[in-house]
């Protein structure tokens, strides 16, 4: 076990869940537990059931039997000090309250209640995670606040003070085969802040990169501490939300956090070795680059296999976002003059496939060639669809095998775009063979991209981070 | 008739096909004919066969009996004299080159051919379309180069130096109910060039918006001319390939175009009035708010329906993109106070509906108030998915209905997010039901975006638009 207070109250040994209820959201919490195994006793806690989702239900925390860990509280902000005193009788170790409307309504009555709240959690040695969050994803531990949250473990540590966020990174971070080690939601860090968790990340072995959601910092002093320390040994990835005055102001009601400046914050975020990205979809690039590819040396990119008017993009893409399309190397095109290529002075990088148009074999060997060259830092692949072939005469293996000297021999990405299905006759098979190649590259170890766009960007984020780093 | 000579070559009386097989791609051009309904006689030539995919196929054009207007070329560059002999003689008006291998592969005798090729037609009084393009997608004229492009005919004209390009924007734009007037691919412009279809598109009428994807111009002056003159009239949106370094190098093996600096190419798309856009989803995205939304007035920008986490980035992704998102008016506060709303102080601008949590009605009161205040110039509807809601309860009109007095009111788009198959337990019905919600908006005229990032960035070149159109 970790030396951290976050270990224990990660790894709780029974779950209480206050405002528990047969239907609605998850039976507040309480079947998302099931779903995710939950080993432990849960103990629903509403004074209304004697039985919830197949549990005994209790009228109060401090009516349950055995020892209490972990207690989830949806009950309304109304009756919260109530809770926090059985909490404190029954000495449970943290509470996660997704009750909300406290300090985030922007009204005193109730950013009082919220500070004596943490008052009395204090004096009574319970720490709390929240309020106003969605709280828990420890997978291997069997905890969940959404039904249908995947069941496997990965290296990707998140913090999010928001819980939707929390839910849409690890959804769409899935399809993307990334997983998590845990994933939290903290609102508005009552006690527990953001220090704390990028705390715990930095220590966790089980965390190979953090990803962050971020909209005020409660403490800026040691968050910048922890962050340089941090990401000496493990990249940081952060999404800040409320960059300007509208989002500013809109963190103030979600999470009643004090956002600051866009350019105090990129400075700051640069200074600490940090990676700042500005969307969801962006954060989850460069969280698949760093998982699949941990470090790439250099900017020097060679691209291939897109047809003409792509290339020419993919070219303007991978330059605007920090890329260096060299030009292909004198060499590579020396063997393929040597070699009788046909299309040896006119091929360049990105190499056009259009261009070697029926030239299967003369293509892949291009391909290689350039995979194999030291001048080349990263390798992007562009993987085109198979657009001319059939349900009836397609081989996957087959198709794949041409890409397996590529990968092999430096880091690579893999473009592969979500074509419409409107494209071909066959709507069904297509979308189903796509998602069978995007599987298959990612068997291999590869980041898949939808875009040459998002594949560049996410790059030069792993490059950036390992030049700070080094220097 | 419009009096340009592009008019007469796009509407064929009769189309032979030079190359045409039995298999193949397409045919080489028959099928995508006979799948896009060509109402004419179509001539498939090739000496080797007598029936080519149920048409009597001829040995040379000047074997054809009747007339031929227009000639499909997919026959290798060496052949390409005799073919425009035969052509001159057989008075045909224009030939598409699908050919390629000229002047793109950089080597001299194919560029002296290239020109040879276009002496003769000139002195033959035979136009080209290309060469080393796919020509001609005319869906009222039952032109097509692909099969399965989209049957319906829309507003929007696309030409297009690349045709991979044409046949990726076609199929992105129609799963978007964004349909298409004419698109042409013209590869090298060996003889009708970027200024003669842009010229032609001005004056089309069944052209309201010009989509324009150019590697390199080849009369920059005219051009310049030409496109002051339209975007007076209607909006263009332009995509450049080519804009860096390795970009420029990929445009001359891919069209033998020369393209220019990035500054100098950006500054004279918006002295022009233009529109300029970096990739094909923004595209598409901008064709999609100018199609949808004629005008917006100006960037005071209402954005409602979203969560706590969403709302704040949508803040953030407007400003940055360069939307206007202002406070609450202190009349729409004021009017929820003295209707009792409990949250009359607290919700804001983004309207973060987590706030309104389970009281609907509230909710639906701010976005109606939103949508119908004056102050806001464009109303930006965060669609969330039925995320509570089951096959079984589900009812999609029900769902729209609370949609309808947002809509009607002000110019107003849809951001719908792709949310991940394995968010939602029932994965099949959740795609479905989100494929019926996005149609629904389509059929209430609004365009729809994946993100608000797509949405606000489109948004904001609408504006850019009629700015520089008023000034």
């Amino acid at each position: 076990m970790l030396n951290h207070p976050l270990e224990e109250i990660l790894h709780p040994g029974s779950i209480a869940v206050v405002g528990a209820s047969p239907t609605g959201r998850g039976g507040g919490f309480v079947t998302p537990l099931i779903d995710q195994g939950f080993k432990g006793p849960i103990y629903p806690i509403n004074p209304k059931y004697d039985e919830i989702h197949g549990f005994k239900a209790y009228g109060r925390v401090t009516d349950i039997p055995g020892p209490v860990d972990f207690v989830i509280s949806s009950i309304p902000a109304t009756a919260i000090l109530d809770l926090m005193d059985d909490c404190v009788a029954k000495k449970v170790k943290c509470v996660h309250l997704f009750t909300a409307r406290f300090s985030e309504t922007g009204r005193k009555d109730a950013a009082d209640l919220e500070k004596e709240l943490l008052r009395r959690a204090h004096a009574g040695n319970v720490r709390l995670i929240g309020p106003n969050c969605m709280g828990v994803y420890h997978p291997k531990q069997g905890m969940a606040f959404n039904e249908n949250m995947p069941k496997q473990s990965g290296p990707v540590g998140l913090v999010s003070q928001s819980g939707q966020v929390v839910g849409e990174i690890v959804a769409r971070s899935a399809v993307r085969r990334i997983f998590f080690s845990k994933a939290i939601s903290y609102g508005n860090a009552l006690d527990f802040n953001e220090c704390d968790y990028l705390e715990y990340f930095a220590q966790d072995p089980e965390t190979k990169i953090v990803l962050m959601y971020v909209e005020g910092l409660r403490d800026g002093q040691r968050f910048t501490k922890l962050l340089k320390e941090t990401t000496a040994k493990k990249p940081v990835i952060i999404l800040k939300g409320g960059r300007g005055k509208a989002g500013t102001r809109a963190t103030a009601s979600h999470t009643a956090s004090m956002a600051g400046s866009r350019l105090l914050w990129e400075s700051m975020i640069r200074q600490c070795g940090a990676v700042s990205v500005a969307d969801i979809d962006e954060l989850i690039d460069v969280a698949a680059c760093f998982e699949r590819i941990p470090k790439i040396a250099g900017r020097r990119t060679a691209v291939a296999g897109g047809s003409g008017g792509s290339s020419v993009q993919a070219a303007d893409q991978c330059e605007e976002a920090g890329l260096d399309i060299i030009d292909l190397p004198r060499d590579i095109r020396e063997t393929l003059k040597a070699e009788g290529s046909p299309i040896w002075d006119w091929i360049n990088n990105p190499a056009d496939f259009s261009i070697a148009m029926g030239e299967e074999e003369a293509a892949l060997r291009i391909m290689k060639l350039m995979a194999e060259h030291p001048d080349f830092d990263l390798f992007i692949l562009f993987a085109m669809p198979p657009w001319r072939q059939t349900k009836d005469n397609f081989d996957l293996d087959q198709a794949m095998q041409r890409y397996t000297p590529v990968v092999s021999t430096k880091p690579a990405v893999v473009v592969y775009q979500d074509w419409p299905r409107n494209m071909t006759p066959d709507k069904g098979w297509f979308d189903e063979v796509s998602e069978q190649i995007r599987g298959k590259f990612h068997e291999m170890g590869l980041p898949v991209y939808a875009s040459v766009i998002q594949a560049a960007r996410a790059a030069v984020k792993v490059v950036d981070y390992w030049e700070r780093r080094k220097a």
